[in-house]
């Protein structure tokens, strides 16, 4: 193999790939990025053998081939060289690089020794457009209730599927749960794309991507973003039927100024730390206040209180204050609906608007 | 005691502050802040014992009184409250905090049993006023070179001390050493301030500290940043006779950009990781060529080089790239000069002035 590429166009190749590559003992190879010619291409590209990604960039081809050289050393040595051409030669398993001043040698593993990239068939799949904005909001407003817990695989994705007509996301790790409507749709989903994967497709966004690609088939899922190509697993399983545990209806609902519950929760948990995070919300109507107390045994205690445009009904409910505070920093707008019934059944926060398409459960603490 | 600050003033005291606090399993009070009224101030302060910092801020005192409250809760407690009057009433050992919608009650401990605050005689001392600017580029360029090997105390600070009518700082580890000229003097001076001292001196400086008082007696120092002061004591011990190694003269002396010396040693330093740091420098006056070369046994070899303006003899020496870059990155100005002689004596860099009063030595590695 004997090439020359941009220093601009290879670095952004290499960083958006090598963090995919992985130090497993049992197979060295991962931890290589793989370069390969592809007429006047180069490919670059990494697999972790549940995610892989590429990236194809320009070349001036001198002679075909291919290599697997160390992700972590080409990634940052590249980074750091000028914004030149880059020589890229292969000699026995050998990388040479050279670009003005600066030369070297990379020792790699040869190509064939690499696990084969999964490809998608394009005809048989399904396929999504969705802008990148709205694809940012819905995965990070849904993957922040996924679950780490790797004993219950299905919750640690976020379920995309369809449901009359539309296309939602959704996630819960059995202590919230979040939906949120994308596009309309007229083709049957149901798949669930682990969260690390979104994780990977949310790093490789960067501002020139304006719309991204979604292919499914029966295990996996393909995203494209730009000159970026990332091929998932799906995660096998059946996502719990969720809907049934939403309230429709509430007997305390609450609006209010998003930054105000915001700072009264920030507060309330500073005094929850001591307590596992437990604090109480009381809403009372007559004076529309809302107010959060909470009590760190041997520190002391606090409660904060705000004022609400609309309160329906008194009501009290205690929750973990590290889920309110994650759910109000993902929800959308100025204002928030808070409702809650009595001190058992699940708590629900929307924006403040009526067409609200996400939907944020927390479920209370005993108290 | 009972009193009113302003949320601002008194979120700027307890950050200030706030670090010097500890958590010493023999001292539980260490973890607190002292709040003492003193007249129409609130004098706001921690120490670990080694560190004492002191604020004072104007209050409204209604009455006088003391209380220690838990540095960590009470400082991000406040620092979250809006920027409005805040009331401090102590009851029992409680402080109550109320401000606007906000109520805390924090449990404290009585003041009496908070060690003593170190005092400084001023009329016994020695006194120095430092430009905040050249108290901050002095003590960052010589602190780098002190160690954290605390079986050898009096390398675990900076040396402060009189030669010849002029002030200077100096510091060493063993593997390289550094030495700034920062003003003339004519008292004697030999103290040594521990780094851990002179870091929460520089994180304690904001943009409104124009200048640093420091006051010397025997056991101690003391720093007064407006409204801020800290008091620490010295380290004992008698600190090395570093001026006999630095080298007068050296064999080969290279001058060149200092961003080209900065690049170059950057990437040899990847290439240097798996061989503890270590890169051959070689110098070719003929071509005016600075290279340096670098192996990682497993993963490849580099070279990099740069052109120079002067090179005075050829020569080749090998370094620990880490203390290369980090000599680099606090030398002042855009050219470096960099001299040794042979593959033993020290080398020496400096800026690329005749005058320069920045000296930065490190001991080559046997090669």
């Amino acid at each position: 193999m004997e090439l020359q590429v941009t220093q601009e166009n290879f670095t952004r190749a290499l960083s958006n790939v090598s963090r995919v590559a992985t130090n497993k003992a049992q197979l060295p190879i991962l931890e290589n990025i793989l370069l390969r010619t592809d007429n006047n291409r180069l490919l670059v590209a990494a697999t972790n053998l549940e995610v892989a990604s590429s990236n194809y960039v320009g070349a001036k081809v001198v002679r075909e081939g291919s290599i697997t050289i160390p992700a972590r050393l080409i990634t940052e040595f590249v980074s750091n060289l000028p914004k030149e051409q880059i020589n890229l030669k292969v000699e026995n398993d050998h990388l040479k690089i050279t670009c003005g001043h600066y030369s070297s040698i990379i020792n790699g593993m040869v190509a064939d020794e690499f696990p084969e990239l999964p490809v998608i068939d394009k005809k048989t799949s399904i396929k999504y457009i969705v802008t990148t904005e709205d694809f940012k909001k819905a995965v990070s407003q849904t993957m922040v209730t996924s679950s780490s817990d790797s004993t219950r695989p299905v919750l640690t994705g976020v379920y995309w599927h369809s449901f009359e007509g539309k296309l939602y996301l959704a996630a819960t790790d059995g202590y919230r749960l979040s939906e949120k409507y994308l596009i309309d749709t007229k083709t049957e989903l149901s798949a669930i794309i682990p969260a690390s994967t979104l994780q990977e497709v949310l790093r490789t966004i960067n501002d020139e991507v304006e719309e991204i690609e979604l292919l499914f088939n029966d295990t996996q899922v393909h995203f494209k973003l730009n000159e970026t190509e990332i091929t998932s697993r799906l995660i096998d399983g059946i996502f719990p039927d969720y809907r049934q545990l939403i309230p429709k209806t509430s007997e305390t609902e609450i609006i209010l100024k998003k930054d105000d519950f915001v700072r009264i929760t920030k507060i309330a948990s500073l005094f929850a730390r001591e307590s596992g995070g437990s604090v109480t919300i009381s809403a009372v109507s007559e004076t529309k206040t809302l107010s959060i107390h909470s009590i760190a045994s041997e520190l002391g205690e606090n409660t904060s209180e705000a004022e609400a445009e609309t309160i329906t009904q008194d009501g009290t409910v205690t929750l973990n204050s590290r889920y309110l505070n994650e759910a109000l920093s993902v929800l959308d707008g100025d204002r928030v609906t808070f409702r809650f019934s009595g001190k058992l059944s699940p708590c629900v926060l929307t924006d403040g608007s009526k067409s609200a398409n996400y939907k944020h459960i927390i479920m209370p603490l005993k108290s």
